[in-house]
């Protein structure tokens, strides 16, 4: 597993911060997702330890257990439901990278590029009933109720996604809608889980169910956001890749709103192209930049992020709240 | 739902005689997948009524449902349970078209001929995650034990089916254990599922998982062989698919066994050829008929299906167990 390299000389952005504080918990989920992948058929093993250790931000397990932390959990099933989150999130992560017939993720060739579709279409079936195995082991039926709900969800938002390809009728709340299911769910399943695990009452399951999701937006539009106007070139993967495959994300379709009739006119030939060139995406930048694509993206996530903030209203000051908070501020202000 | 119409001037065989006879226990059956599949997103309900509704024959649900009757189960559960085992094999369908690229299957287009490969991939992930969610409802962790378990074991079946394409190493138990996995499961889950709501005793449970198991391994040997000896063209699947994608089925791999140096020479260029002919195939058959595959591969199913037969030993005479007795040996003798 590929935890960032802390460097002493270095001053640690909050991610790097709580994932030095959670090294321990952060440790065994890693060794359950380890084991589960060795003693395996060379396949399933290859493609799930690419995926699973290509250097993603771990972002949706570490909010189970720091969820835990505020709730003041004090066994370790949610080491075991950090891991199933993890599992679920990399069994969506191969079949949308066959979907979107993706060929890079996070600056690395994809599972399908690299082995191919059948691969990755099978590796993820393994890996999302992989998933649902290690929650039974668990044995709540409120933890399994949850997460096959966000399952479903995912899909569902999936297929909103595709059903919404090249399509400028998108309305931003159909956007919304589908960034709360495909993305959203996850994130808000990861917290409310260490919720039901702490019984905690009914309203604090309800603030993490809530922070989740209004992070999940948050995060999701943020993305959306970088892959427009990437920071620093850090997000590891090619910018314009939206535009490319036709995904109607809020930058374009903000901009579409905003644009006038000729501008428009020339979106949706873009769109409708088989090759996009550097130069049309160029021109579409531009053309955010018009209309202040970027600054306002980034406002509406920080406006699901501020709620997100507030829904933890119910839990009284602790340091663990403030490195929740922290937190939060990062995955807004991150530049990859 | 397209049951099997019955005309009374015509001798029924006992897959129809089963049907009739559990024609109330299917029909809610249809109507939990019917519901479920409408008021939903018109791409999940467009794919998954025409993959439902194409023509299947409904094995694995109607074995949830006459094992039930086997044990005298009283309840309604069976039903819940019969619709899961139902779309969890739906999902493995799309899912696999996709992974062979087929094109038709049941004499009838393909969902992903019809839509596209990433329709396929999604709707599956959502049937297959619908599953489960029914499946939460019935609120078993033993039932959800069982099916996650094969669920798991499925998609390990399917990698080990595409590990061995192509290649002529595959042994016959290598084939035996792939079938097992990716077929007999969900069979044996099916059977076994109506025992643990029943509540009989420990051994008929195992009785009936054997019983699922062994009828499932008869099934699938029984299919792959029809793939080159279509009966009456009954198939609705034009034959010799496996050949052409490079699937290495017990056929297959009897008849490399029985080869002599040239003809195992002439095998390996076939299968390595990217564009088969119809000479290809017609050839092969004439190799297969000179080493009487086609029998020797209908006495292996018949091998199993009396082991199926036998593992109900433990459960004493009745209408029930002769009507399992009839079905089992009709899904052998069947040419379609």
């Amino acid at each position: 597993m590929n935890l960032i390299t802390l460097n002493s000389k270095y001053k640690k952005n909050s991610l790097e911060e709580i994932i030095e504080w959670l090294s321990e918990d952060l440790n065994k989920v890693n060794k359950i997702i380890l084991d589960l992948m060795s003693n395996n058929l060379p396949l399933i093993t290859d493609v799930s330890s690419y995926i699973i250790s290509s250097g993603g931000k771990r972002i949706r397990p570490l909010l189970t257990l720091i969820c835990s932390k505020l709730c003041n959990y004090s066994g370790d099933r949610h080491i075991n439901l950090a891991a199933v989150i993890e599992f679920i999130h990399t069994a969506t992560l191969l079949h949308d990278d066959v979907v979107d017939n993706s060929k890079k993720r996070r600056g690395k060739k994809t599972a399908n590029f690299i082995w191919d579709n059948k691969s990755s279409i099978l590796v993820g079936d393994y890996l999302l009933s992989k998933a649902f195995r290690l929650l039974i082991n668990d044995g709540s039926l409120k933890c399994l109720d949850i997460i096959s709900q966000t399952s479903t969800r995912i899909s569902q938002g999936e297929v909103k996604q595709l059903m919404s390809t090249k399509n400028f009728c998108t309305s931003e709340a159909q956007y919304l809608e589908i960034i709360s299911y495909k993305t959203a769910e996850l994130f808000s399943a990861a917290c409310r889980v260490s919720a039901e695990i702490s019984e905690v009452n009914e309203e604090k399951k309800n603030a993490l169910n809530d922070f989740g999701k209004f992070l999940g937006m948050a995060f999701q539009i943020i993305d959306d956001t970088l892959d427009y106007f990437p920071k620093d070139n850090m997000t590891g993967k090619e910018s314009g890749n939206d535009l490319k495959e036709g995904k109607i994300t809020l930058p374009i379709i903000i901009c579409y709103k905003r644009s006038n009739k000729r501008e428009k006119k020339s979106l949706e030939y873009l769109i409708s192209k088989e090759n996009l060139k550097k130069i049309d995406f160029l021109n579409t930048i531009e053309l955010m930049k018009k209309y202040n694509v970027e600054e306002d993206c980034q406002n509406k996530a920080k406006h699901f992020s501020i709620m997100a903030k507030d829904s933890l209203g119910v839990f009284s000051h602790s340091s663990e709240k403030e490195k929740i908070t922290k937190l939060t501020d990062f995955l807004i202000e991150r530049n990859y």
